[in-house]
């Protein structure tokens, strides 16, 4: 049972220090504490436990630590910065653990991308040693990179010939599509096992720079200090302190304030719940700022990321999750209307990039999702989102009843999805007017008319609801769970790609269908026989 | 041994009808006419044979009839349109056979499509009876589809629901990108083993009309008609015929008069030779009608292309392909000069759009290609691409011979890449301006002058230029074969993504991990226990 809660207090791999604008993320990672038996991480290597500390560090910052300006990530090992994911954990772990530490893994490097992009938070890989594999994929992540010269250190992605794998945390994506290194220059880097040092380094654009060891700590730190200046100090502050999830776990689910998670494993799928605020909501940044991570959005949201996280992890077998949501209509779009309100007070515009993350994360996660809109529910604004990300939404159709649902500003734009688009941009790729017109309706929407307005899939009356959901819930449950994730995968994300859907799409793709493959998981093939006195053993046909 | 060339007078499973405007494609394939043993093309199933017929023809429809506006394709089957490819042909097969299977598969829809948008043929699928599975994903590849409503005749895409795999010929891609599905009804469609019948169909837009058995063909001739009309007629043109290629193949490689492959097997490489033109060249389009397909351009990239298919799926274990060029840069040049001055013909336009499909063919194929620029090499314009498509290109830098390369406006737009790009500008996305002063560049470019333009990955001088290749091709062909094609294909495609992009790689790579998976080719799995009285047990944990 893997746990994604932690704190700074009880990190093991890495420290974290705040000086003004300037925060130092420093990896040491700690070779006997890992989260799993049968391995050591030698030389700055990471396993699931260290990748989980380091989302944490870089929420925290952008929670805790509003007034920084530039996170310098280094290393407190000799000569070396990160030798990437830990190769015997992987050739250790099942194949779906694998595929989910490697989106865990891209999931928290595209957090450092939007907390550049979007907080004010610059990231520069400070590499006092080499960094290889994934050790070059967290510098490729920041925004800028330097590496220290001493006749030794290098940068390099040496899966393909050492491994018989992909850099699984969107490095060759990375390489060509972030840092534009010419095709054929990523070839011979992406091939070569010792990778290049400072000079080559720096002229094939792998790093930005770098330094004498002499002068590797002073010359980083004097470009901090310039970066401090260019971007000018922000304005003035104070962090909120996020505070352990309250979380009653029980081996029928997971119950948290505003989320329920109840497992119904004979039938392999989930219940998971989102209920509305209750009560007086703040309507100012001083009242947000005072109710701190206990603020329903934060809150809520932050619930809901730790259930879909322990589902993914721990409930591998759940493959279906049943969305719903409990509570008035209106007391969720009057959160919506104060957050956007407040949108240019940095807690608000953390607090929905933060809402945006997570319904990513929904987004991104292998497993069907039904949403169901019932009396009582309240698929509204944000959560309406929640509808939009479902594979299928069904919505009571009873007259007697009131079963609604209803847009904010919300789903405008606050919260968009890996491909840049809203989930109903994404929707009505068709008719994009339609998208337009549903956000102009003016008031709730009955079953009829969000059916007339294709926001629902199904609308059954209430003599077929019962009998509909059960059959469709059955017959989702019983299909190829493979055949399911691949096709998700492709439907989900219509439209334009971006980045982040290469890295998830299509290099997460190729990485799985090579994590299966006799060549790198079989007995003989590289990552079974890494540091064996055996070499690895190809089965040479091209596919 | 798989053969690629087929002729109309040949085909087994196709009949190919022109009659004016208007031509009829009629599927009607031969049960017992299989490429392999162990299966039956029952109910108009396809194998690899059956879709080469279908390649040869809508190459035919452009080269050898320029007049036709309209192809109609449909069955001479009753109630069936197509099934699909054949269930039992995917089960028996190798997993580098299906791969590459799909891949050809997918390269011949797009080919309707490239049609479609540039040769003013457009596609009409006609379906006199159900079309499932890759049968609909054909129809899903033509521009309109029109099924017939005779209580029973539906479309579907069946594969994840009854086989445990994807629909593997772009269909999930179609649905949500080329006809825009709603992502929840493309998710029910592509979940529903029955699939949708005329009216439903119609509604959610999978097909564009439905009508009654007795109206159906009168209904679908009216409509081409009025197609016809409206597009006005072509200009009259002349097809030309496209000859069977002359080719020697011995174990050694294949000899044709403008392309040579030498095999050298135990090295896991082969060379492949593109030879200049010689003599003297047409100038005037009178000229290329009369020479038809003996004119350089066609034959040379036909014959290219056949190569390319040949070691694609005759010599899985060559791993890496060494481009080379042998003639003169100016004999390449005069040709591309011929060519877009005479643009405008019908031929010379077919001829250049086939020459892109043939290199984007290239950047499709799962093999490592290094280009290599030696004295008597003519790397120029249109050939100046297989030095662009390489994954490395070598270019000896030796003051004493003539090595040159050079650019023609061929590498301005006309051969575009999958992703929209053209190959210098996937090479410079760092600094598109690159691109433009490399086209601005007078006269051809010395090894010196083309590694300042960033033309070449690596110059070295006649003392070094053996051993390098020797070790690079050495180091290549030892790396895990898995590995590369993940690699190549996140590599060579940077930048925008396009339809064919996502097919070819998100899609696929998708498919490809599928098609290894316990639950679909495993002795429990639903690919291979379709049709036999047991029934598929999954290993239900998601990944």
């Amino acid at each position: 049972m893997i746990n994604f809660e932690t704190t700074p207090e009880s990190y093991k791999h890495w420290k974290l220090a705040v000086d003004g604008a300037v925060a130092t993320l420093t990896m040491d990672v700690q070779e006997d504490e890992t989260l799993a038996d049968g391995y050591k991480l030698k030389l700055n290597s990471y396993d699931l436990g260290v990748d989980i500390e380091l989302a944490d560090a870089v929420q925290r910052l952008r929670f805790e630590h509003p007034e920084v300006q530039v996170v310098v990530v280094t290393s407190l090992k000799p000569r070396i910065f990160c030798a990437g994911a830990n190769i015997y954990m992987l050739g250790t772990s099942s194949h779906a653990f694998k595929v989910n530490f490697c989106k865990f893994t891209n999931e928290t490097r595209c957090a450092i991308e939007d907390a550049s992009a979007n907080s004010g938070q610059r990231y520069v890989a400070a590499l006092n040693g080499t960094a290889s594999g994934g050790g070059y994929e967290l510098a490729i992540a920041c925004d800028e990179i330097y590496l220290v010269d001493d006749g030794n250190s290098a940068v390099s992605l040496p899966e393909v010939p050492l491994l018989g794998v992909l850099p699984g945390t969107g490095g060759l994506t990375r390489l060509v599509d972030k840092r534009k290194i010419r095709r054929d220059r990523a070839d011979v880097f992406s091939t070569l096992a010792e990778g290049l040092k400072g000079k080559r380094a720096k002229e094939w654009g792998l790093v930005d720079g770098y330094f004498p060891t002499s002068k590797f700590q002073e010359a980083v730190a004097a470009h901090v200090e310039s970066l401090v200046k260019t971007d000018g100090a922000k304005a003035a502050a104070k962090g909120i302190k996020l505070n352990p999830l309250q979380v009653e776990a029980t081996a029928a689910g997971r119950e948290y304030k505003y989320v329920s998670v109840k497992l119904n494993r004979e039938k392999r799928y989930a219940d998971l719940t989102v209920r509305a605020p209750q009560g007086v909501q703040p309507s100012t940044v001083a009242e947000i700022e005072q109710l701190g991570d206990a603020y329903w959005p934060l809150q809520a949201y932050r619930e809901l990321d730790d259930a879909l996280l322990h589902l993914r992890m721990n409930e591998l077998e759940i493959g279906l999750v049943c969305l719903r949501t409990e509570g008035d209509l209106e007391d969720v779009l009057a959160v919506d209307r104060t957050l956007l309100a407040n949108r240019d007070h940095w807690l608000v515009r953390e607090t929905i990039l933060y809402m945006a993350r997570v319904l990513r994360r929904l987004d991104l996660t292998a497993k069907s999702f039904f949403a169901f809109i019932e009396p009582g529910s309240c698929f509204a604004g944000n959560l309406l989102e929640l509808a939009l990300s479902a594979d299928r939404t069904y919505m009571l159709n009873d007259p007697d009843a009131k079963v609604e649902v209803a847009t904010s500003e919300f789903n405008a734009g606050a919260l968009p999805m890996s491909n840049g688009l809203t989930r109903l941009q994404s929707r009505f790729l068709v008719a994009p007017e339609q998208a337009d017109e549903v956000l102009k309706h003016e008031g709730a929407l009955d079953a009829e008319a969000a059916e007339a307005a294709g926001l629902v899939t199904f609308a059954p009356d209430d003599l077929d609801w019962e009998d509909k959901i059960r059959v469709d819930i059955e017959e989702r449950t019983s299909l190829s769970p493979d055949a399911l994730t691949g096709m998700e995968a492709s439907l989900r994300f219509a439209g334009p790609e971006t980045m982040d859907t290469k890295i998830y799409g299509r290099l997460t793709a190729w990485q799985n269908w090579i994590f299966q493959r006799p060549n790198a998981v079989g007995p003989e093939g590289a990552l079974t026989n890494y540091g064996k006195p055996t070499q690895a053993q190809f089965d040479y046909k091209r596919t």
